[in-house]
Formats: structure tokens, sequence, C-alpha cells
């Protein structure tokens, strides 16, 4: 007999199927046994209907446990009252295992407790649409740019500088000498702009930080973008279609996810571009009149970025921050060289930041004086400086945050629900 | 003026554009200039023509170099003769930068040479056909798996336990803790299998092995299936199709690159499904024949791989290995529990193994036993045993690696080139 996935069951109406799954629940009612059974794809109702009260399918079914696995067949049959439109009348049904004491129950848990059993909680309805919701972002990211003839480029994870400070890297041996974990593939790219023009990266990155916030992991996702001869302005646009993009695949694709979320999805909706763009100079002003007591000169906490996020509707851009809070690659800019043409995408709704970037530094001259003033090791750069030597040009790119991203489209407190196995502070397990 | 990429010039037939590139290379014929311009997207003739000698033109041509950067603008003209059937008469130059000594010429550099200038040599006609195709395999393998409804779940890179052994790991310090940079997300792949069903996870994984080989790279790209329910036979089937598919999508989408590398594409649009399948037992009994010294019990390196490789047109599998040559969450075979339900599919034409995979243990029992004849920490793996206790199913997946892949179908002597940034042996550098 075919086995088939629950998610293709409309193709099989009237057929005789099989499938292979967990048990999800199951109930009585009178002559009939009910159990919904998951198989990763979607969850469908399975019956078992008889006169005998001993029939062997019903002492079968009074074995059956949250999570025992199981492999039913029987036939497909519409029927409205079933919880997707369909449901299985089985007349077979082989129990591989049945799951003793299975430590997710319907009741509520702690979330420390859930975190613990991560590999199990994943099982679980919410846990399912923020992940499948994450997939489709991630899609949605690549034939963005794929779409958009940017050509994807793997940057190395091990690199043997570090592109944003010292101090919170991942360090390991590579033979006879230290390595780093990247923090970004933003030094890499700009190489490979030089090559190919449009370019992005998407992979894992890595921040030490011992930070214990609602918006940090110790391994990210990030994917970015970086484009030969653009400027601060094309980016600033090119980063309102990806979001926009990310948006409008989302909703048209993941309505059933963002159902089960509960997700209100206007805000998202009546996103528009051109999105606000103010001055760090000007932000900072906005928070002042807000009550922070944020400083010109400082950098932007969380506290900073929530606060900006409920000023408006849209994602905001800031930029022209301050050049000592941002990296040494940063273009000055022309008429306030104590400004960098950087740019933060904060998120609506609360959230924060989701993209950094900007203009990097094309003269060499310039970024010869930077990496020395930023006590830098030049020898460990003399391959990003020689991107300035030999045919160097205006260029741009960013960073966008997958975890963040996640969150924000799902509306979640915390990014530790957005990827499987999140790493963070001192938790490394499962 | 509007902007373009060379990509697009046949849209732009007898309009003013504007091109933002580096000089490829160039020559004067009388009384015309020619410019060939890349802009990473690909290469144009620009021509000036003028009866003076003294053209403002003329002297900017006569300044440019190899690699340095800049902006013409001029009408775009059909002409059968130019390159790709396209060439822009100029009227307007900015040169950006001129580019002194670009370290690359024409001529022949030695491949150390080229490697420590991997940075630039990625500008090079072959190696942006190689990463092209490198790009639309990724892109082909995630299309696969998207579209037969697996869902992509990014596994970790810093994990707390080895899953292959741990000679070869890179260590790093998590906080209070020690970290291993993964080899593998398949233990992870089993947790979300039985989650959603199909899975895979596509990212860096990395091997410190102190292999100088042309098939080994210290971080390498691993695309990994994984399927509840499935057994050995279910991911031969999967991974040949996902080989035929990749052959078929660069066939299809990259003739120009296939053409530039002089790849023969017969011996890749010859092979079919399915693919030879041998036991281990014969494998052996082959390659003795064929002169290998090899012993029953030893596992396959590079040189009796190539052997295998060459006995076969089209890809080979190889099936149920000795256990003890194998990973520990191997399912042994019913009949011969020395042996295991693994299978390695070996690349035609001397290229090596490109996927390794198998059925896995699913039985408690089994696995604990396993875990103590490994000798390996049972508290790192009291996660992955939860499998066993909570619905456990048969299930089995594979890896297919990236690189190998690449050079493999672009016909490569040597990894190296299959990836923006190679890291090898000793090798961090750019």
């Amino acid at each position: 007999m075919k086995w088939i996935y629950i998610e293709e069951i409309a193709n099989y109406k009237d057929q005789d199927v099989e499938i292979r799954g967990w048990v999800y629940n199951k109930r009585s009612s009178g002559k009939v046994r009910f159990i919904l059974v998951r198989d990763g794809t979607g969850i469908i109702q399975a019956t078992i209907s008889s006169e005998k009260n001993d029939h062997p399918l019903f002492k079968k079914f009074d074995l059956l446990t949250q999570e025992s696995s199981i492999i039913l067949r029987g036939r497909v049959r519409e029927d409205k009252r079933a919880p997707n439109g369909y449901e299985l009348n089985i007349d077979h049904m082989e129990i591989i295992q049945i799951a003793k004491d299975y430590p997710i129950t319907p009741k509520e848990h702690s979330t420390p407790f859930l975190m613990e059993h991560r590999h199990l909680w994943l099982r679980s309805k919410k846990q399912h649409a923020v992940l499948q919701i994450r997939a489709e972002i991630i899609k949605s990211i690549r034939d963005f740019f794929d779409g958009r003839g940017f050509l994807l480029m793997d940057t190395p994870v091990l690199t043997p500088s570090a592109c944003e400070g010292t101090t919170t890297l991942f360090e390991t041996k590579y033979f006879d000498q230290n390595a780093y974990l990247t923090q970004s593939g933003q030094l890499y790219n700009e190489a490979t702009a030089m090559a190919f023009g449009k370019v992005y990266c998407f992979g894992p990155t890595f921040r030490a930080e011992k930070s214990k916030t609602r918006r940090h992991l110790m391994e990210f996702w990030m994917v970015e973008p970086e484009v030969a001869f653009a400027y601060l302005k094309d980016i600033i646009d090119l980063g309102e279609d990806l979001i926009l993009n990310i948006i409008e695949q989302v909703i048209k694709n993941n309505q059933k996810q963002l159902d089960i979320l509960e997700r209100d999805t206007k805000p998202l909706e009546n996103i528009k571009k051109p999105f606000p763009c103010i001055r760090y100079d000007d932000a900072v002003k906005l928070l002042k009149e807000k009550g922070s007591k944020i400083q010109w000169g400082d950098d932007f906490g969380s506290p900073e970025e929530t606060l900006l996020s409920q000023i408006f509707d849209n994602p905001v851009c800031v930029t022209h921050f301050p050049a000592k809070i941002k990296a040494f690659y940063m273009q000055p800019d022309d008429e306030r060289p104590d400004l960098v043409l950087g740019v933060d995408v904060i998120a609506s709704e609360g959230y924060g930041e989701i993209i950094g970037g900007g203009q990097r530094i094309y003269d060499l001259k310039l970024l010869e004086q930077k990496i020395k003033e930023y006590n830098l090791p030049r020898e460990a750069y003399e391959w990003y400086i020689d991107l300035r030597k030999y045919g160097t040009v205006p260029h741009s790119g960013f960073g966008l945050g997958i975890e963040r991203t996640v969150a924000w489209i799902c509306k979640l407190k915390h990014v530790r629900e957005t990827i499987p196995f999140p790493r963070l502070l001192y938790k490394i397990y499962p």
C-alpha cells in the first residue's frame, strides 16, 4: 500500500493509503475511537469504528500514548467535521513503539524545562509554525537575491582575524596558529563583490557576547549582500525591498502558521516603502524627548532600539552614526567626517535592529589610516587592503539577522524559539 | 543615465546606458580603441572611434591598465563580431582608479601564488565559471529538497560532543565549558526528522584532519537530508535523484561556464538511475582484482575510491560496510550483524566519495550498548537517546559534500577552487 504524507491527503480521497507517524492525541466517543496522528507534515484524525468492544484495533488503541510511533492503513474520507477536512478510516495498525512518560504533556511547562527538552519540544504545534516560517523566510531571501542576479558566495567561518573587535570572538587552534569564528562575512564579500559585482553570503555567524537578552544568540544566521558601485541610498533601497519581500512571501505562504501563532498581520501588511529614515543626531533627540538617558556618542542598546521601534509604524532606518561607535571600514560622511555612512534598520512593533550596514571605505590611504587608528594587525588585512589597490570602487552592503527577523515576523518574545537548537549564554545542550 | 549590468545588455539595444566595471583587457586597431570591460556579470567590448589621435577619450584609454575601475557611458550596438554579440560605443569615461601592477597577469602563475592572491584570483574567467556552477548546484539542491516537502532545519555549528570521533575536531571555549565545531548535523537532524518527517540541514562543517589531498578541506559545506520511516534503499533512491537533478540543472543553466572549463558533459549526461550498487565485500574483491592491497575490514582511502570510480561509468553505491569502520549510530544488518546498513556513493570519472549515509539505529537498547562500546560520554547523548524512547522509528539519511560535487561536475583536479576562500592544512589566509 502507498505510504503518503498527511500534507498530500487531499489527493487520495476514497483511496487506501498508509500513514506513518506519531500519536498526537486520542479520544473515544461511543463506538468510535479517534487518534490524532502527526507525521511532521500535518495532523490527521484516524478513526476506528466497531460495534464490538473487543475489536482488536480497540485493544491496540487502548495501548497508545502520546508520541507512540505507529503505522496506519485505511481509506481517506472527506469529512467536514474532521480537523483538516479529511479523516482516515483505519483497518490496520502497527505499533512500532509505545512511548512511556513523554515529558512534554499538553499542560503548561516552564521555558527552562522546554529548552532542556528542545529536541522534543520541536514536535509541538507552535514550534512547528515558527520553524516553518523560518524556512520560508530563508527561502524567500535566497530567491530574492538569486532573482536579482546576486551570486551566492559562501564566506569562511574560520578566519585569521577579527572583523568587529576581538573581545567577543570564539577562538580555536588551527594547526600551528589561532583562528576565530567569523562574526560576519563582509570583508570576504567585499572581495567577491569586486569579482562578481553583486554577491551575498548566508551562513552561521558567532558572537561570544556575555549578553542574556531576548535578542542575542551566540550562534546566529545572517544574510549579507554586498554590491560594487552601490552607495548608502542604494542599499537602503535594497534592504527595504528585501524586508517587504519577506513579509509578502510569509503572508502568502504561511497563513496557517501565522494563525497558529495568533499573529495579527495587519501591522506587517501596512508596511510601505520608503521606510522613515532619520539621522543618528535626530534619533538621539527623539529618544531624549521620549525620556531616554542616551547621550550623543552613545551606541544604541536594546532599550533605545525598542523605544525607536515604538515611535514608528514602519521599520525605521537610522543613518550617519558617530564614527567612533562603528567599525573601522565605514565610509565617513564628506560633510561631517566624524559621522559614517552606516545604516541600521530597526524593525517595527518594539523589535530591535535587524539590519546593519553601510558604505565601505574605498580610498586606500584612508583605509590604511583607519587600520592603524583601530590598532588592527596590518598583515592580516593585506588582502583586504589589496581591494583598494586594484580597481577600488565605492561599494556598500548590509547584514540581516535571520533569528531577529523570524522573531519579529512571528511576534515572539525571544529569539531562542527561532532556531532549532539555540546557542545561548552558557547553554549548548541539546 | 541608467546604470545596467552587462548580463542585461541585450535588453538595451540602441539605447544609451552606463556600465560600471573593471578593465579586463584593451587593444588598438587603427582609429578604434577597444576596452574589454567586466562588471562581474559579464564582459563587454567598449569601443572609442575617432579620426583625431588626440581625442580626449584616447588619452584616457592610454592610461588604462588591467583591473582599473571605470564608469562608461555610451550606446549599445548589436555587432556580430563582438565577443557576446553587443558592444558599447562610448562617449564618456570616468576613471575611478588606475590599478598599478595588478599581480595576476594573463601569463601563467603557480597555484601557490594564485592561492595567496585568492581574493584577486576570483576575478578570473575560470574561477568565475567554477563559482557560478557552485551557486547553481547549491540552488538546485535547495530547490530539490524544498520541492519534495523537506523542511530546512539549520543545525548548530557549536556542539558539546563529537559525532564521528574526537581526534579531528576543532575545539573552542564556550564560556565555562568546551565546544567543538560540528562535523555533521546528522544527530540534530534525527531530532528534527522525528518532529517534521523530512528535513535537511545545509551548512559549513569542519574536520581538523591533517590531510593534504586534493579532496580535503578543513571547512566544507554539506547538505544532509534525514527521513523518518526511511530505509537504506529509500535514501539510496533519494541520493540518486538528488545527483541526477544537480547534473540536469547545471547542464541546463551553466552551458557557458561548462564551455569555459572545457568540460565534456557526455559522461555526466549518460548517468542513469539506478546506479550500480555493490556490497563492501564485493567492492573489496573488485579492488583486489584491480591490484589494490586493501584487506577486508580496511576503510577505503582516496586510492580505493579513485579505483572504484574508474571501474564504472555511473557513480557507484557501496553498502554493507564492516561495523567497526563506521560510526556508532549505524544500523547493523539483521543477517550479518558485523555489517552496517551504510552507503557511500562514489562519483564517476575518478572522483571519490560524495555521499555517505545510511540507516540509523532506532532500538533504544542497541543504541545504549553502542554508546558504551564506543566509549562516548552518555550524558552528552541523553537527548539523542531520548529520540529512541519517545516514539522511535526506523530512519535514514545522508550527507553530500558540496565541494567534492562541484569538483566532479566541473572536472577540477582539486577541491580548493570550488569555494571562494578554501581552508586547507595550515592555510587560513586570505
